[in-house]
């Protein structure tokens, strides 16, 4: 059972911000950012309609939260992204003092992991694996259609 | 001598963006991004005033160049910094295919050397050394003012 507050709830808001990428033909990545059982940002992949590299979901959720919170740290925050966080990111969320990432699918090229877990700040906690199939899925037909 | 395409001609304007974040009482950090011999974004840290971590002087000016070139990618750009970018930074200079980074002083807690030259893009290469001394001057001197 999925209530309100569950992991599950934040990672489907998540999906959701995934899914408006996939409409604006974004690589279909998508992020929010919780405090308080409630979502103070949200965001999705916007790379290719800003060109700008900076732009991934978790960069501008964590500007985004900064902003509501009015404060730099994000400390008692939760991030639920839809993919691994890039290294970028991860430097990003170090920086920002995050309390929990929690991610859906790997990203074995391009995610931080490769370097384990010292890219994120020692008191950082990480769940992954959540959705990843549902994830994994909505990247695949993504680049499935790019291909065609 | 400095002639007027030199490196040092160009991370002396990255240390006049320096200068600009101390005065606005900001870490003294600065950046340009140059193609062709022209500086085509110029940057300070703003993480404080932005409240912002992600605003990081070369994060600002990989937007900056990539808004400036009408596309995201940094091929054939060079950036010059005052300080060795941290892991965030590299990241992102790795996602715009950056040709070259030219860093003034190492950091040795957070920049991104820890981890080797790996975080960035295979085909950029990398200078460091160039007017090392003052830009760790402008460093120590912001941070005694700070614990005073």
């Amino acid at each position: 059972m999925m209530t309100t507050f569950s992991d599950e709830f934040f990672m489907k808001e998540a999906m959701k911000e995934a899914e408006k990428a996939t409409n604006e033909d974004e690589v279909p990545v998508g992020a929010v950012i919780v405090s308080n059982n409630r979502i103070i940002a949200r965001a999705h992949n916007m790379t290719e309609c800003l060109s700008d590299v900076t732009a991934h979901a978790e960069m501008l959720a964590v500007t985004a939260a900064a902003n509501f919170l009015g404060g730099k740290y994000l400390e008692g925050c939760t991030l639920y992204v839809t993919l691994e966080p890039c290294v970028m990111c991860a430097g990003a969320l170090h920086h920002a003092h995050i309390e929990r990432v929690v991610f859906a699918a790997e990203d074995t090229k391009r995610g931080f992991m490769r370097y384990g877990t010292g890219l994120l700040h020692p008191k950082t906690t990480i769940s992954s694996g959540l959705m990843e199939k549902e994830s994994n899925a909505i990247l695949l037909s993504f680049f499935q259609k790019k291909r065609n």
